[in-house]
């Protein structure tokens, strides 16, 4: 079932689980697909097209309950279990990473932190090592590692992402600015921030144009 | 025109962009739509589709010229003129910000990193000053300021984004994990990491899913 709902709508779900979220710390125990459409900016019959993708989850005549709704989407999402992940690259976004308290909420545990610069070497950020890339192999074969966050610059980034499949690893965050070429079972969302700040761009500029009109 | 683009569109150009100079840098001055499909792992007929939304660009017959077609993107995407930026908050993601050279190479300077933390007062990232908050509004007046990208906690952000939209700001990258409520005429480009997370753990569950299938 789950290979035939379109990235669009899992893009989405995680949006309605923070909305979820804030509306349980809220203190509100049901809401229908239009009080929520209004909260979310977005048509309530899309709310219920999306979550009609995995059964539906709410009454005619009631609504949703919250709380039931945020733990079914949580997890949809994978949120009720651990995830560890080790982030490759010790510089500031690596360490950005390590320092959101965040993540752990979710489920999502920074374990280490891998570098090449040996003045990173025992560093700690937030309790988490900073541990170097010679010890990387040793560290997967005898932790659980789930997520491979890839902070490095890249012209390293391939290399250290086929290395690390090698390894057993099945799943890449990588925010390294290129498209990794890996293997199907290896499941990989990228975050490309120059993407980001052209689509920003482009949507400046347009709006420009349809001030001049 | 450029209102009936969809974001899904604009989302891909880019990617596009990004292709195209590295076709650039291995000294290719033409590619099919087929060759560029096989490199991008999309279809043709989606590149033909996203292309013509612009006007095309292809000849029948000879293909893209590739120089020309990156060009051509790189105005799409506002990358012909130089956009200021300046970073709240210069914490690790802050500093991270300031710290990728690549940026520059697209036009995007950010020229002063904010902060409150009295201790980053007069810090240089990279030659780009850290200032405190209190500076922000004479600076604003006092420099041409295209982007504010918020990498303050969420606690924050809603606050100080109304702050910067009264001080003239028109554009937000938004690293703060929560959804502004800003004029129409304000661009805001989102960067949710939980969200990044969340999807690639969806991912991998529905992976192991199948797996087991």
């Amino acid at each position: 079932m789950e290979k035939q709902i379109s990235q669009a709508v899992i893009r989405r779900m995680p949006r309605y689980y923070r909305y979820l979220g804030e509306l349980i710390d809220q203190g509100v125990e049901r809401i229908s697909s239009n009080e929520l459409s209004q909260r979310m900016k977005v048509t309530a019959s899309q709310i219920r097209q999306d979550l009609n993708n995995f059964g539906g989850f709410g009454q005619q005549g009631y609504g949703y309950n919250v709380k039931y709704l945020y733990s079914e989407i949580g997890k949809i999402l994978g949120l009720d279990r651990q995830h560890n992940i080790i982030v490759i690259g010790a510089g500031n976004l690596g360490q950005a990473l390590a320092n959101y308290v965040n993540f752990e909420k979710r489920g999502f545990m920074i374990t280490a932190l891998f570098d090449v610069n040996p003045t990173l070497a025992g560093v700690s950020v937030r309790g988490i090592e900073i541990r170097m890339m010679d010890e990387i192999e040793d560290y997967i074969r005898n932790n659980k590692v789930d997520i491979a966050a890839l902070t490095m610059p890249k012209t390293k980034a391939e290399e250290c992402a086929n290395r690390l499949v090698d390894l057993g690893i099945k799943a890449i965050w990588n925010f390294a600015h290129l498209d990794l070429e890996l293997p199907d079972d290896v499941v990989v969302e990228n975050v490309h921030l120059s993407d980001s700040l052209m689509q920003l761009s482009y949507n400046i500029v347009s709006r420009n144009h349809d001030e001049k009109k």
